[in-house]
């Protein structure tokens, strides 16, 4: 038996992405967004949204690129104060003492210590109400050297993404593997004619 | 010291969405994407892309309207099989023996066995190259009475939601809570002055 939530944005997991850009002054900012996702495999492009009235909004609208950091457990406190504090009011990295530098690619700031970046291009802006989607071009990913094996694959192990829960609004570490992709569900294909 | 990775659909963790759709002989058919998110809150609206070449698309653009299911770590099998076939070769649902209602606020099904399931009425589409994102607006949300709470809030040990590893490939449950938002991150905010 079903009950009726009423009409909310709510999906489980969303990511916990932390939104770098350049201010009007050229400053490094950063704040963290959960209402984004992967939304294109060729070209490679991801959604971030956020609201008018962030200090990022005009940044992004102005410099049409950002960086998209994801978030892991060690980063955890951090990411949860980029989403509280604003750029405006001071130096939100500094008081992390977190690092940038400048992406070669994309105007925008990379955050050194977060330990995977997505560099994007600004492909698309939507306004949908009191979000507006920036849809980004992802230009290139780069990825700390110790979160890679030898072949150069994301060891989930090593990078601990963060995964949010909205409206309960907690943050939440990855459990084990529990199945494969194209793969645990093929004890429902057909069985194929001997 | 990071390293490239290169242009790549990369974001940790995506949810495991269910697309439930009619066809055009107003057959109840689903297929999984883990390309999507929450995009706006109001009007609540989430994303969810898929390719052209799916047997979904079609449904979606004749019917303006699809249900998107979170995906509990009990249905991890079921909704990789309904990543892996096509409902151009048979009937997907009654495989998994998943049985269907009609939803009452949009034109698409509801299945009746996931825990949580969005009501989305397509707003936007937008042709991003391989995949087509569809904005949809959430009409409501529903929820098994099991999952919630006596306040009717969600109990995430009960729904037990599933995300997704791109690259990796890998299924993930969620491990315990960490931190909560809008709250761990005090710690770094500026103390006021006594």
């Amino acid at each position: 038996m079903k009950r009726s939530l009423g009409a909310k944005p709510l999906l489980f997991p969303t990511p916990v992405l932390v939104v770098g850009t350049y201010d009007d002054q050229g400053r490094p900012n950063a704040m963290t967004a959960a209402w984004g996702g992967i939304c294109c495999s060729k070209p490679p492009c991801v959604t971030v949204s956020l609201r008018k009235a962030t200090y990022t909004y005009a940044s992004l609208m102005a410099r049409k690129a950002y960086t998209l950091h994801v978030t892991d457990e060690p980063h955890l406190t951090a990411s949860d104060f980029l989403g509280m504090a604003s750029g405006r009011d001071g130096d939100k990295l500094g008081t992390l003492g977190l690092t940038t530098v400048r992406s070669e690619l994309v105007d925008a700031p990379i955050i050194q210590e977060y330990p995977l970046v997505l560099e994007c291009k600004i492909v698309h802006v939507h306004d949908l109400g009191l979000h507006t989607m920036f849809v980004g071009e992802v230009q290139d990913i780069k990825a700390d050297a110790r979160v890679l094996d030898e072949k150069g694959h994301l060891l989930l192990d090593a990078l601990k993404p963060l995964g949010f829960m909205p409206e309960v609004r907690t943050y939440h570490g990855m459990g084990p593997a529990l199945g494969r992709a194209f793969d645990a569900g093929k004890l429902h294909m057909p069985k194929k004619a001997e």
